[in-house]
């Protein structure tokens, strides 16, 4: 903290805050200044006016600030940190994304499905990597030492909070394994990185959905182990600035009545309530398997609900199948809906009726759902978002599909509301609407920003070096594009971000800021 | 060609061609020596005993072969060169991608979609663009100097062969526009730059359908055109060995029974006879306009065949809504289908069937179909197969969508069925399927050198370093991924390509060749 401030100069684009729910997102841009308490991390206010060098060192001197990396003698100012992003390399600041559903320990998997859907890849691929989180010795799981975790199992967590923030994730809600002392390295991780983190140590104690190499000893067990984590994270961070714990069922059918109960009036027993996450609705044999289990239960949401599990700390991942009256519980519980659409089109889950949850006024964000979702980017899910709804549109019947009758058409999502789900949705879903997902004065600075890259005109013509070596001919001083975002120059700014959205990836992230610090730098 | 022969040593994945349309296509990995020869850049042989340097030294010296850059006296043997994959950073020869379709002119699009399906889009973003690549100075088209094409035209021209190169894009089936000297300046680029091409002037003369600024002056002016760029192709590539004119009717409501019965002619007046390319049932709209413009037609494939447009050498784009009778009859005439996924989801045009295409006999490849697919790169277009075929599975009626009342389930695509069309399926498209798309004996060396990265096993316990700084940490030695592709080194060879599919980009492509040549290496 050795500048108060940090001043942050260019391009900035956000979504800014809807009104009301029937409202649309629309991208707005600023140009100027945007200054950040270092304190706290906090924006403190922009100046839109600053648009030249005269006017920014106006802007400067009337607060009494110079720039620190300045050479000029230092007189009686304060001296502050300057960031600039670069016009010519079509370079602008813009929220951090928000993961909403992931699970860290399946990085391993990533990309890797077999041939069967959900219930089979659990079996195959999922369940026989997050057991290896555990320790041998402490089959028991009363170890609380994040240092007893397997060294390959902290090598994934490592690797999965350095992508992530890569892919400019500044904010992400994790499953990690029934292990306490991996829970616990996982959050000691993200908290070494700087990145904005819930974490949850998964329950399991139903021993005839789960593998009897992975499950909790007991509901009780499971209960225990969970404060155990919750302990440890309000230990490493105190005031939860950046990591707090999060309950988390696996799904009902992994969970007991009992167990389910529990960690609702365990969530309930902290003061504000602890979040909540688990799954619902994600396949249709998954639902079938829930209402075997819970005959009593009107619906799955219904499970949850009978629980207190549906509160308005809730993150609910998927959501793929739910009847328009879970819909309407979920929506008057105020729990929230992590949409995981890259993972719903590689398990052949579904489509997600986002638009339809969007219009009735359920909250909406983001997840990758690693590793059901083969990337670890925001910015594919925003994508696959928009692919997902474009289809929805093309299956004519899909009311049917989605249990829907009175809908009568469909609006796809546009480019604007998918970033929306992942910035301002994610924010929301995590409840954190107030703090984080735009530049609104008062929130957070988590941030990323973005490189497009520059249009070079070419002024040499193309045809002229035809008898030049195609390798050769490649320095020639042409457009070199950062990634695959392709700009010829004559994009308008809103098109720019179309382009970035459906071209984009983590070559264009080239720094990213969580509570004000930066947390990474791309090679 | 300074030297007879290439030896490319290490590892060679590609698909084994199939024998039966019923076989399933199944992953091949070989480890040794493959030689190419310089005058032909075909594959002369191979020898997978050469395993280790003594066998390599010992095939050399049994061929009388020496490496031109080692530094032994010369000798009376032969100098060759010596092109290697490195294991430890998981290297290995795959054959060169196909792209089946695209338009080229429509690059600077790519990424910009606005909020309608496809028809209402060619006339906001495509026309106008494709019109920009024509000369004020030559309103009639009759010029044929590829250097009178606009410079922002060869710009993008530039681009997008450069680009798909770089994806490892080894041969591309290209719609150009209308006008002839931007044809052959695509056709001059590819021949410069050394890609694999077909190169197709667009045909569009029905002037109530196509815009008043981009539309043939007549159907006879619009094959005369397409005669032109032909002659111009055939003199730049006389015996076809990289570069060949297709004949390209846009599709059938461009253009006029004439037109389309003269371009049919055309096709058949060469011998061989030419390639055809077109699209075909991308959009139910697009269908409905069909029929109610060729009334006397019984189907939209109907149509090209009373042209004589479906012939074995027929490329046709899409196919999302092909009817029973029609897929017979493309099956009958040997025509093929590109399938395009990501377009089709982007623009919401539906979900082909492409299980039931195969299991019915027809010939399927991939395409970009850029600018209506936001990416240039076919490992995309693979990768959204899979989705496609999984979300396919999912909609539960689907064989009413796609009117395909005997099919009794769905089979979802494998990698391996994606990778199969992406190689040996766009071969057999652009009818070259002795040619290119694998790696047998007399084939073609298009190939392409994939890295997917090291596996760094990390020494050091992350939690050790937990007071070390986010930014600083990564200088810790971990592994770095090449790109987005995460090995954690405990994947068998097969699960290594299945990461390369869902996460590969051009990142990991290093290397590659057309023709034996090396014509893109990765900055």
């Amino acid at each position: 903290m050795a500048y108060p401030y940090t001043v942050y100069r260019g391009t900035f684009i956000h979504l800014p805050r809807l009104n009301s729910s029937s409202a649309k997102p629309e991208l707005a841009r600023n140009q100027g200044a945007l200054w950040v308490s270092s304190e706290d991390g906090r924006i403190k206010g922009y100046d839109w006016q600053v648009h030249d060098d005269t006017s920014f060192q106006l802007f400067l001197s009337r607060r009494g600030w110079t720039d620190a990396d300045a050479t000029t003698n230092a007189n009686s100012s304060t001296k502050i940190r300057i960031v600039e992003s670069n016009d010519v390399r079509n370079e602008f600041f813009f929220p951090g994304f928000i993961d909403t559903h992931l699970h860290a320990p399946q990085f391993p998997n990533i990309g890797l499905f077999g041939s069967a859907g959900l219930l089979d890849w659990l079996e195959e691929y999922t369940f026989p990597v997050e057991a290896s989180f555990g320790s041998k010795s402490d089959p028991k799981n009363q170890d609380t030492d994040p240092k007893h975790t397997p060294p390959e199992g902290l090598r994934v967590y490592d690797q999965i909070v350095a992508r992530t923030l890569a892919h400019g994730t500044t904010c992400a809600s994790y499953f990690a394994t029934i292990h306490v002392p991996a829970t616990n390295a996982l959050a000691a991780l993200c908290h070494s990185y700087g990145q904005r983190a819930f974490i949850g140590r998964v329950c399991m104690d139903n021993r005839d959905q789960c593998p009897p190499y992975y499950v909790d000893q007991s509901a009780d067990d499971g209960l225990n182990a969970t404060k155990s984590t919750i302990d440890y994270i309000r230990a490493l961070d105190p005031k939860g600035t950046l990591i707090n714990p999060i309950i988390t069922p696996r799904f009902a059918p992994s969970c007991s009545n009992y167990s389910l109960s529990g960690l609702g009036r365990l969530a309930a027993s902290y003061n504000p309530p602890l979040h909540i996450q688990t799954h619902i609705s994600e396949t249709t044999d998954e639902i079938d398997l829930v209402h075997q289990l819970f005959p009593e239960a009107a619906s799955y949401a219904d499970v949850y609900d009978k629980a207190h599990l549906l509160t308005s700390r809730t993150i609910l991942a998927h959501g793929v199948h739910l009847t328009h009256d879970e819909r309407t519980l979920i929506r008057e519980r105020g729990s929230k809906v992590a949409h995981c659409p890259a993972s719903n089109s590689a398990l052949g889950s579904g489509l997600a009726p986002v638009r339809i949850m969007l219009d009735e006024g359920l909250t909406v964000g983001l997840g990758t759902d690693v590793s059901g979702g083969y990337s670890p980017s925001i910015l594919e899910a925003a994508r696959q978002a928009c692919l997902v709804s474009r289809l929805l549109g093309y299956v004519t019947d899909f009311q049917k599909v989605t249990g829907n009758s009175t809908s009568t058409g469909h609006e796809k999502l546009s480019v604007e509301e998918s970033l929306y789900l992942a910035t301002r949705g994610g924010a929301a879903v995590v409840d954190m609407a107030n703090d984080i997902g735009g530049f609104d004065k008062g929130m957070i600075w988590d941030a990323q920003l973005i490189e497009l890259g520059a249009v070079k005109n070419n002024t040499m013509n193309p045809l002229d070096v035809a008898g030049v070596n195609s390798l050769a001919r490649r320095s020639l001083g042409k457009s070199r594009p950062v990634g695959n975002v392709h700009l010829f120059g004559n994009e308008t700014w809103q098109e720019q971000i179309q382009k970035w959205m459906w071209s984009g990836d983590d070559r264009n992230v080239k720094n990213v800021w969580v509570q004000g610090k930066l947390v990474h730098t791309r090679k």
